[in-house]
Order: C-alpha cells, then sequence, then structure tokens
C-alpha cells in the first residue's frame, strides 16, 4: 500500500429546503455585501434567495455562457468590484459555477456554491477561460467554494434530457476514479459511494423527476463524484467523451452513457479488484460491471449508441486517431486499434461481455 | 438526506520507506529551519531524520509527557523560538503529536506529523494541554498538521501491549462514528473503510508484528479513524472508557478491546442500517456485528473482560452514575441502569448476543 493523497477542505450543507440558511452561511463567512450569479434556469431561484438575502445582496449577474469566455469573466469582475463585493454566491449549473470561480481567481473572493444540476465542479479547485490570447485552465485552491448548499428541491424542475447526461457525466467522474493514477484507497472507497448513490438512484429519478428522496440520492452522488474529480483525474472515458465532443461537435453530455459501458469492458481484465468492487456498488455483485452499466443506461432511458447521437460510422477511425493521442496513461495499454473497436462497440450500442482477458 | 460536514484539509504521504521524504515535504511547505519532536520510543527514528534533513534541523526536543503538560508545551515552545523554527516536525505517538499542537497554537508553525502509533491524532483539529489554571482543549485548524507521513515500517517495532490497545481505540473511533451525532453518509462511508482495513489486520499484526502489509492496513485503518474523529466526536463507548480510565485508574487505553462489542450491543437494536454495514466491514455479513468484535478481540489476544484489567465489580455502579452524567446524546437512550448492565455485561467479558430489540 503506497499512496499520496491530497483532501480539500469544503463544507457541506445538504438537504431539501436548505438554502434557507445561506444567509447564515454568508455570515459564517464573514460576508456582508454579496454578488449573486445564476444561469437562465436559476432565475426564480436566484430570485428568491436575493429575497431572502435582502441587504446583504449588492450586485446581481444572470449571463452565463458555457466554457466561461474571457470577455464575459473580465465584465463580471468589473461588476463585483463596482459593486464592492466581498462575496460571491452562484447558483446554478457549472457554467456558473465556472464564472464564479474565475471571479474568484482574480479577486481572491470567497464562494459560496449552490448547485441546480450534477457537474460537481463546486468541488474542484478545476477552472476554465476561453476564447483568451493564452488557454487559461488549472487548478487553484482559491476558486474552491468555502461552502456548497446542495439543496434537492432546486433539482425537481431539471428536466430528464438535461438530468440524464448530467448524471452519467457524474457516473463517469466516479467510475473512473477507480483507475487514473491518482487513485488510492480513500478516493476509491468515496467513488464507489458515489456509484452507489447514482446507480440507486438515476433510474428512479429518470422515471419520477419529483421524486425528492431520489433526487436527494442522485445530488448525493453527484457531490461525490466532484470530490472523485476534485482528489483524482480525468482518464480514458473522459479522453474519448472529449474528443467526441470536440471534434464532431457530438453533445459532449450525452456520451457518456454511450462510452462508459465499453470504457468499463476494456479496463475490466486488469482490475479484477476494483471490478467486483464496482460491481457491488452497482447493485450486481458478482456481475459484470460493464454489463451493469449498460443496463443502468438502458433503465435510466439515456443513449446507448453513438449511432442514435448523430454520429457516422465512417468519422470512428479519425476519433480513434485523435484520442489515442491524448491517452497517456491508462491502466490497460492503449493504441488506435484498441480504442478503434471500443469506439465500433459504443457506435452499435451493444451491451458489453467481459471475457477474461479480453477487451469486451 | 440531510447533514451538515465539514471535511478538513489533509496531505497524505503513505508506504514503506515514505519517511525519506520528510525533506522533500518540508521544502514543498517552505520549511527552511525544522524543530523535530520525538518521543523515547522514536529515538532511533528521530536520529535517522534528522541525519536525512541534515542542516534543516535547527532544533531537536525529545522530551514528551502524556497529555502535554502547560509547563512542557511553555519550555518547548521557547525552545522553538530561541532556535528560530519555521517548521514543526513530530515524530511519535499521540503525545508527540500533541505537543506540537500545543506550539502550533501559539506560533502558528506548521505541523509535519509521522506517527509511529494509531492514535490518529495527527489527523484532527483536537488539541489539549493540562495542569494549567484553566482547562485547554478544544479544536483549531492551525494545530492539523499540513502534512501526514505514514511509514509502515515504523511501527514494526511496536509491542503488541501497545499496537493492540491503540488499535482497539481507533477501531472504537470508526464505529462510535456510525452513531455519533454528527455522523453522515460521508463519514460513515470512510469510518466503515477503517473498520474494514483494522479488522483485516488487527489479528495478523498482533500474531506477527513484523507482517509489514498487515502493519500497512492496519496503519490506514488507523489514518482513516483520526479521520472519523476528526470529523464527528466521541459517543457513548468514548464516554465509558473515558470514565473507567480517568476515574478508577485503569489504562483507558486496555478498556477499549472489553467496552467496544458492549456498546456496539447496546445501540445496535436502534441502528439496523449501520450494524448491517459494520457486520459486512467486520468481515461477516449477516452476523451481530458485536459478537463479531468480540471475535476479532480474541482473535486478536486484547482484553475482553473488565475483571481481568484489575476493575471490582462494586466499582461498577459508580462508573455507571458517572457515565451516565457524560453521555448527553446517544441514539438508544441510556440511564445509570442501562449502563450498569452494560458494564456488569463487560466486567464478565461474555461474548454479546444480540436480540431484537434487547439489550444485548
Amino acid at each position: 500500500m503506497r499512496f499520496t493523497y491530497e483532501a480539500l477542505p469544503s463544507r457541506i450543507v445538504f438537504g431539501a429546503g436548505r438554502r434557507n440558511e445561506l444567509s447564515a452561511e454568508v455570515q459564517r463567512l464573514g460576508g456582508t455585501r454579496v454578488f449573486l450569479i445564476s444561469d437562465g434556469q436559476a432565475k426564480a431561484i436566484a430570485d428568491e434567495l436575493a429575497s431572502g438575502l435582502g441587504a446583504l445582496v449588492t450586485g446581481r449577474w444572470d449571463e452565463v455562457v458555457q466554457h466561461v469566455p474571457v470577455e464575459l469573466a473580465d465584465r463580471a469582475r468589473a461588476a463585483v468590484t463596482v459593486a464592492g463585493a466581498d462575496l460571491v454566491v452562484t447558483v446554478g449549473g457549472g457554467s456558473s459555477t465556472g464564472l464564479a470561480k474565475a471571479i474568484a481567481l482574480t479577486t481572491g473572493l470567497p464562494i459560496i456554491a449552490i448547485p441546480t444540476t450534477y457537474a460537481g465542479s463546486e468541488q474542484t479547485t478545476i477552472y476554465g477561460l476561453t476564447g483568451g490570447r493564452h488557454k487559461q485552465t488549472g487548478r487553484d485552491l482559491v476558486v474552491l467554494p468555502k461552502a456548497v448548499i446542495y439543496d434537492p428541491e432546486l433539482t425537481l424542475g431539471l428536466p430528464p434530457s438535461v438530468t440524464g447526461p448530467s448524471a452519467c457525466n457524474a457516473l463517469a467522474h466516479s467510475v473512473e476514479a477507480l483507475w487514473v493514477k491518482e487513485a488510492n484507497p480513500v478516493t476509491t472507497a468515496l467513488s464507489l459511494e458515489g456509484v452507489r448513490a447514482i446507480a440507486a438512484s438515476l433510474p428512479r429519478v429518470m422515471a419520477a423527476p419529483d421524486d425528492l428522496e431520489a433526487r436527494s440520492q442522485l445530488l448525493y452522488g453527484a457531490y461525490l463524484s466532484g470530490v472523485a474529480l476534485a482528489t483524482t483525474s480525468a482518464g480514458l472515458h473522459h479522453k474519448i467523451t472529449h474528443v467526441l465532443g470536440g471534434t464532431f461537435n457530438l453533445v459532449h453530455a450525452d456520451a457518456h452513457s454511450v462510452v462508459l459501458p465499453h470504457a468499463v469492458a476494456f479496463n475490466a481484465p486488469v482490475l479484477p479488484a476494483e471490478m467486483a468492487r464496482l460491481a457491488e456498488a452497482l447493485g450486481s455483485p458478482g456481475a459484470d460491471p460493464a454489463a451493469s452499466l449498460w443496463d443502468l443506461a438502458t433503465a435510466s432511458n439515456v443513449p446507448t449508441s453513438l449511432a442514435t447521437l448523430g454520429f457516422e460510422r465512417d468519422q470512428l477511425a479519425e476519433a480513434a486517431s485523435r484520442a489515442a493521442a491524448e491517452i497517456t496513461d491508462n491502466p490497460r495499454p492503449v493504441d488506435e486499434a484498441a480504442l478503434l473497436g471500443l469506439l465500433e462497440r459504443a457506435f452499435d450500442g451493444l451491451r458489453p461481455s467481459t471475457e477474461p482477458g479480453g477487451s469486451s
């Protein structure tokens, strides 16, 4: 047993209705002038929160764009300065959190995050801005929210079309945390807890989006998936889905449920201990976890084949080639041919069957 | 699902021989003048570490006393000032760590801890000093070590007479974390991981103290038990053992293996879900975890009855009375009569048998 592990500080306030404790959390951090960021979907809840904060709110911002364009961040930062804010509250999905992080990066202001999706970025020190002359992405403790309020009531309205991809991205982070190079016994234990929570709740949430108990489980799992990403890194699965999204204009998030079973099937032969624990966390001890993940996707009514996502079979070779260049670290050696095989299986969307020593 | 959880920052460097990375860890924290604390048992290893640090060492301290007397802390603090140290390294058991914390409390200096026992205090913000006019105990983030090096090779020489009680204290912290008021799904997952590691390794370590793989598992479990204590609190079990130690001059640490099975048997009827998971972590799914803990103690050759520890039966009533006054929070209501029953069973040291709805 040999590992190095950095656990991040975090304060989690989890539970239905706990958004009402926002003022107390602001005061706990010594905040007196709040800059409140929200995205379009979170407008109504931001109004409610602003009303609760009352005179504590010194500025609001509701222009949020994916991938945090630098010029948007600069305008938001200027507004923060004009407002004289000493704390940022962000309510919304990953892009809202991303904008708050961009502000914290240059101002050092503390963030309280209130996520309304399963993005998980509120648990990480990862920031990213796009469109400037230099790529701005990295990890910095200053962007990590000082407190996160998880209120599952805020996710009740999330449509299945957003819930599915967002939750499957979270699930994939927890699964990949089992095999990336930073994996250690602690990250593994927490990631399996995340898998357990998501697998148990996702089909229920997709069938009944207003099931508060299932929504709580799913949000809890997404939180742990954020922790997994924060303490490990992206691996095989996310490198592949990144290529699919970036190169082929595929909606990145939709590919997670398709690729994950086949990424697991590919790595399974070299990770017997991890796969046994993954199978247990998926609720089917002793079964093939790749097949269980495919079953979970089917039960959750999320995509299982690249073909249905508008991908063309003749694009697979280029995707395999690009992904091969990105994947430098994987417990099972990866080359273009292996990735092409994996992508072909993902294209066809067949239920994986792992053979001992085989690829899928 | 409703909980509030504060995770502490930590950096863990775990593995055989990794004490050799101490210089790198010192430099990572920007340390240039190290004050090195060690206890009597860790003298030889402290010499080795000092030699490795070379000119980085600006002062050493090897006077360490249990419970950190204030006058000792004051002398050590003065020595730190004279030495102009900017970082404290502590190698040894809980008392060495405690002295380093006392120094950090007034100086703000960062600590690197290298534990040689299973005390777990290197993971907590808890400090305590004794003997001054005022009781000085509390929690402060400044005393939390900035990095902890767990090198299981340093525990190979720990005699069974120290290993057993120290490990059983750690085990008790992980078990109690399942039922104290701060318990939440995350602390539960991590505590069960700690239980799993200790239960799997303790009998092996007690039978073969130089089994490095078993020592690694045990140290890993003790680390998680420290995390459990750091993020939750002491409950029924530790209140009882505290009374036994404080009032009756019983060696506090020896009582853990005796009391824990009966504390679990007492709480089991009201915690069916937790007990099922505890049973699994103890390696006997479906079995009575109280009995499994008693079996673990027996297999580990640690005490299972208060009688063998020099306790007298006519002291039980007073112990029950004192413990009842200390226990304000327990998932199952506690009164003097209930505690007397629990203590009588611990005195006799019989294997507990939980009856549904019964006490043991």
